[in-house]
């Protein structure tokens, strides 16, 4: 179904605000969600009723806990909001530090989009890298099992160029949480080898999945990538691990780097600019495309915000149309 | 063939002397090979009679280029000496700043097990990041082309914990240079979907594919980390990308993270420690394990230490001899 932009947006905040969110948190929320579902990510507005977004009296307060030279603690809030403001704070730290972390804990799923998060701080001219763990949701298996242990621990990179920025954002999990939830609506089937039933067999029902468990991508490389994630999101950041720490919840980290710092900055941005140039020189295979991360779900934003309207699966839209006048 | 390791090591640095290497430089060369070597890795003793370590003589003299802040840039040397400094520079920033991050440029291939210098992080405690970009040898065709870009572009991490450290490495390429090379010593096909021959073609055949291309892991995920790696050790370190800057020659990145920045370092070892034990309690598939990254090299390279003896494919043996005594 085709919606207006304008529209979008405004059924998009009502619904933050019916889960109890004011201000400032809100249009945070709705900002990060709307930056998903423009590009087509399966991390947007289908979240809003199915409890991807908890309720705000769930949530614990936001607040700095600590900081200590290049790094800061930040506790609470819900995850987009303290993702975006550890984004925020660690582009502070990198001005001052040539490199800023912030990392967070006791916050909820679900972060979001996290190349949001990524984007943010390389539009403010910095290389970024974003992780986040899951602290009480285990729903993927380790390579090797099908006993889900972690969560489905994305992470995003992001850096400036003279084109703009460069924005990787991936599940670690063979598909997204809300991927799977997505197909279930939409009463479509998984891709075979990307999940498991609960009796640990494979299976490509949504439903199925969602009882049982799902794998990392590209077997053991993924799950290398996910306790990695976990690593950063949970240990450092002391947040929790599902059956460790849960009581702390789930964790964000959040890395700025000066692109400045061993080199001058027209330097750094002339390298990445030719070597963006150099890689999408590459003569295409027969039928495909060399698409740089991102530009796909770039150019599908440029495109909604140019018509003013976009198009939304009829059970996505149904479904939050229900939640906000029901 | 058996080997007794003190006639492999022996071999090993007669073998790197011969190339032109001296006192300390050989020394750490000879002990990245081995730490390769003793863990089953294809980045190990086959380099010497290859090409993997140029002569000495065509190697710049390894300089500090400058120091700011958290950060270093270092220049020069040999990819595997520059790399040792680096890592041990990282950590001595990362002691008094929190992160250390050392680049460096005008290196030339092959870096080796890149495991080596994240795991050197770790064994002094801190969280390490390490990846190489690849300036003047292209190999690895991006996502939807067969048109050769970057080099195998790898990537390491390491973390401490009770038990150790996890150390996980790996080419962003959908198999190592050194890999291919081995598989035509030894007279063996390469898995279907790795590789191209010069026309663009799919192809099985080492030799084929290395007058040709090979496609990154994982299709589009393996383009973009391997586009990550070439920023960090191509565009930030002021080095080289195939067809850019090529004179500026190869680039690591390494980053060492104090653990204890954001949380006491007992707090981060527990929880680091609990997390490996729940991921580990995972019930294995039928037939199938859950494995740590590098537990498999870790187990191979401590019984080859306590039988003192190893077993190496015969050619690759024989090459080495041959070189060493030729």
């Amino acid at each position: 179904m085709i919606v207006k932009i304008d529209e979008l947006k405004a059924k998009v905040l009502t619904g933050i605000e019916k889960l109890g969110y004011k201000g400032e948190d809100a249009q945070i929320i709705a900002e990060v969600l709307l930056y998903a579902q423009m590009r087509g990510n399966n991390q947007g507005i289908t979240k809003i009723a199915t409890g991807g977004v908890p309720k705000a009296d769930d949530v614990d307060e936001y607040k700095v806990v600590k900081t200590n030279k290049c790094g800061a603690l930040v506790s609470g809030g819900h995850s987009m909001v303290a993702s975006t403001r550890a984004a925020d704070l660690a582009v502070e730290l990198a001005a001052e530090h040539g490199v800023g972390i912030v990392a967070s804990n006791h916050t909820y799923t679900s972060s979001g989009a996290i190349g949001y998060y990524a984007r943010r701080i390389s539009k403010q001219g910095y290389i970024a890298f974003v992780c986040v763990g899951n602290g009480n949701f285990s729903f993927v298996a380790p390579s090797g099992s099908a006993e889900a242990k972690f969560g489905t621990n994305p992470f995003a990179y992001a850096f400036p160029y003279e084109g703009g920025e460069v924005v990787f954002d991936n599940a670690t999990a063979a598909m997204a949480y809300f991927g799977i939830v997505e197909a279930k609506i939409k009463g479509e089937q998984l891709p075979e080898g990307v999940g498991y039933d609960k009796d640990g067999n494979p299976s490509t029902d949504p439903e199925a999945v969602l009882s049982g468990s799902i794998g990392t991508f590209a077997g053991h490389k993924g799950f290398a990538l996910s306790l990695f994630v976990q690593l950063l999101g949970g240990a450092f950041s002391l947040a929790g691990t599902p059956g460790v720490y849960e009581g702390d919840g789930s964790g964000t980290f959040v890395m700025a780097i000066d692109p400045g710092l061993l080199a001058d900055k027209d330097q750094y941005m002339e390298r990445a600019t030719e070597m963006i140039k150099q890689v999408k020189s590459a003569k295409p295979l027969p039928g495909k495309q060399v698409v740089l991360p991102g530009e796909k779900g770039d150019a599908v934003a440029r495109q909604a915000e140019e018509s003013g309207e976009i198009e939304i699966a009829d059970a996505i839209w149904e479904e939050l149309i229900k939640f906000v006048e029901g």
